[in-house]
């Protein structure tokens, strides 16, 4: 595939036969109309495509996927592209299709007894989001890219978020699914119920797999019923052992109402306040460690107010916290929110970033974080280290920075040193490369020394059983 | 296959191999022996095996299948023996290997701050609950058949149970597995990670596929906080509809708190009073519905009793529940369970069954069991129809049974045409013809017609990529 030139791939027989199909307007051909589909949201990639197709239905779809088997040309399913890997950008060699779902953005029902919601791939996830709210549901997957990141990308990356620790991932909500395989037929498993067993649970095998086994056109998620009850605090805490002790003394009280457990090392916070000057801290004094903890319940009489403030008071009288401060309306909830959610764009604004999304078992992140902060000191000297994250689920997002004032190009040439240096203490721990953020192109690398032997060859055997002909979003996931 | 016999089997060769393996005790080859590992529960089905392995380590398990792999024989792995559907129980022609997973009972691993356990696959259920208890963790897993259910067998045919309506299935539970493929290599995923994105999840695969993919030799579980509040009622209702109405009201006030949610039918409940004359019913009068409903919260202060009261009292006044006793002690709780749970045995006392485990949107419970019940009682108008079940989860029970007096073997000719009427039922709610017991041998015949086309051939796609021999389980789930 690698010497075929975009012209050669799409020849104006092809560009008939797709516009016939999706119409004038579903397709775009001129480089300065697909520029913005073939460059990833941090800006790592730069690919280059013939073609991108905005079918509007999952007949389109299959149609278009047809049409490129027939031709042996690789499909690039794209939705929001907030992706962080790459997983939706299109190589630089200008062979692949990018596919985008954009324009298929219904929401098809939504079922307040059996708490389901059926959609299209295309939705914004905050669109969803705010559906389900209307209905006094909640849809409990959020993240800081909901605006823009859409629901088929975010059941192909099987993405976290905030609210992981009490929900569970993607994964946990996706109930049923519509599929185009590789080979343009349909998979109707849009089926709205709880217990299912019959047979192999396919949509698992889509969810997460990036696009490469085929493309998720529409899909049934559950919902949950609404909190009307919700208390949030920010604490400074001494250590991140003393957050994980936060963690455990909170899930002693109330399991049921943890609904997000952040832990941020100070030096992030301080980026925020750098960057977004109007940011106020909610407490006195600066520390060297935070917690954002937040419960909820649906009751709206639940107390977690008082709940949280005695926990906390507990905490602080065992010197797990240092000192608290309560969200006392829902505009300090959502400024504290912001806080956390500002951490991304203020990375960006700082400098060049080496992203690490892993995780080891909750209760080591203590430790994981201690010894990689060693490790990439010892190595790195002039690095800058930020660590925070889901600490609920053991999932730590561990950023690296170039020193103060030093260039950015020269940092980023040690992108693979500096992740192999963290991900040989991952792996002390048993822990994953990839938390929340999936693998895509800039960690496929990783697979074989990871994931290599039995593993990786029983997903090459599946990969090749579903795209005998490889032209589902080539180049993820799989090295 | 169906020509060879036992004998041309496991010859001399093979027998000294085994032997050799897993020592004199590891294997049974008189038919006096391996009589018990041919049938299954429910006896509806009579094989026969040359031989039944069990070997102590999932070293064996893989140099078992490797032997077996070498000379195509067929393996039928084997828990503790007590799924519905004859999906562990070999052929009748006598060519197939048992292998039992029974001497593989350690736990390995139990975490408190991660709640997690790591377990091999022959631990009964029941011993692992009270592994968890022991430690003030509860593994959320609950169903009749748990003092001889094995986690080997919980895993493969993703069982349900009583708890899934707040926990979710066996599939739910599952963060890493260790598995033995087709070929005889290990494939170790056993993560103790509450997040990993990295490739396909291939867990979720063999997870509900009744060993046809591989076996499952050990697994890590999510726990979660023991509960200190506990509070159950058993009421009676008007209807299959009030009791969906029940369901909707406690889930709007309590709905983290909801861990079982029972429906009944008055016929089922009858049955417990007639073969268990001990049993006493909690409420003064007889009805034709009935729910067994229970909160619980990890915080022994919840006050869950008098908020079950307080919501039944709404539900009373509205006309939706009829009548209400709630367990008073941790005896009477036993008690009102030990009702539920001894249906399975008072129904295997009663007379022959047909059993329909099948699932529907939880909204449309109700009007599957009147229009199941009407399609049944015109069809066949001389049988007795009971439906029970997991109502939260859309599961229902729905059972036939001869007329009183009339004889068994008669009835049981009906089974393909009263499930199949059932089943044109469950169709019109887009339901599942399995929704906990799986497919195993009694309901491969349906896969074609309810999960035919892309997604069976896409199930087809991966058994032969996986076990490219077909040795695992052959005859289960797949037609």
């Amino acid at each position: 595939m690698s010497e075929r030139t975009a012209a050669s791939v799409v020849n104006s027989e092809l560009r008939s036969a797709l516009t016939n199909l999706v119409g004038e307007k579903g397709c775009l051909f001129d480089p300065q109309d697909t520029a913005a589909y073939c460059e990833d949201w941090r800006q790592l990639y730069q690919g280059q495509t013939p073609a991108v197709v905005r079918p509007a239905s999952a007949a389109e779809v299959a149609s278009i996927v047809r049409i490129c088997a027939e031709r042996r040309i690789a499909i690039v399913p794209q939705g929001g592209n907030t992706g962080m890997m790459g997983g939706a950008t299109p190589s630089a060699e200008g062979s692949q299709i990018v596919l985008s779902l954009s324009r298929m953005n219904k929401i098809r029902e939504l079922d307040v007894v059996d708490l389901t919601m059926t959609l299209d791939a295309g939705v914004a996830l905050k669109t969803a989001q705010e559906a389900a709210a209307a209905e006094n549901c909640t849809l409990p997957l959020s993240m800081g890219s909901e605006g823009t990141a859409q629901i088929g990308g975010v059941i192909s990356t099987n993405a976290g978020g905030n609210n992981t620790v009490r929900y569970g991932n993607a994964r946990e909500m996706v109930l049923g699914l519509e599929v185009v395989l590789p080979d343009g037929r349909i998979w109707n498993g849009l089926r709205r119920l709880r217990k299912d067993n019959t047979g192999y649970c396919l949509r698992q095998l889509f969810v997460g797999a990036e696009g490469t086994l085929g493309i998720v056109t529409a899909a049934v998620l559950k919902l949950v019923p609404r909190p009307h009850d919700v208390a949030l605090a920010f604490c400074s805490v001494p250590s991140a052992q003393a957050a994980l002790d936060l963690f455990v003394l909170c899930r002693r009280y109330h399991p049921g109402s943890i609904q997000a457990f952040e832990y941020m090392c100070g030096e992030i916070v301080d980026l925020v306040f750098k960057h977004f000057p109007d940011t106020r801290s909610p407490l006195s004094q600066r520390a060297d460690h935070y917690v954002l903890v937040e419960l909820a319940d649906a009751s709206p009489d639940a107390g977690l107010r008082e709940k949280l403030e005695d926990v906390l008071g507990k905490a602080m009288d065992s010197g797990v916290v240092l000192d608290a401060a309560l969200a006392g309306s829902s505009a300090e909830r959502l400024a504290l929110w912001q806080l956390r959610e500002n951490f991304s764009e203020a990375q960006k604004r700082e400098a060049a970033i080496i992203k690490n999304d892993v995780s080891v078992p909750v209760s080591k992140t203590p430790a994981f974080i201690a010894q990689a902060t060693q490790a990439c000191a010892r190595k790195f000297p002039d690095i800058r280290i930020m660590a925070y994250g889901h600490l609920g689920d053991g999932n730590i997002h561990f950023h690296l920075f170039p020193a103060v004032g030093a260039g950015n190009a020269e940092f980023l040439k040690l992108d693979h040193a500096i992740m192999d240096t963290v991900n040989e203490v991952v792996r002390r721990f048993d822990g994953s490369f990839s938390a929340e953020h999936g693998v895509g192109q800039l960690k496929a690398y990783m697979m074989e020394k990871w994931r290599g032997g039995v593993e990786l060859d029983t997903m090459r055997r599946i990969k090749t059983a579903l795209d005998t002909m490889g032209i589902m979003n080539p180049g993820k996931v799989l090295p």
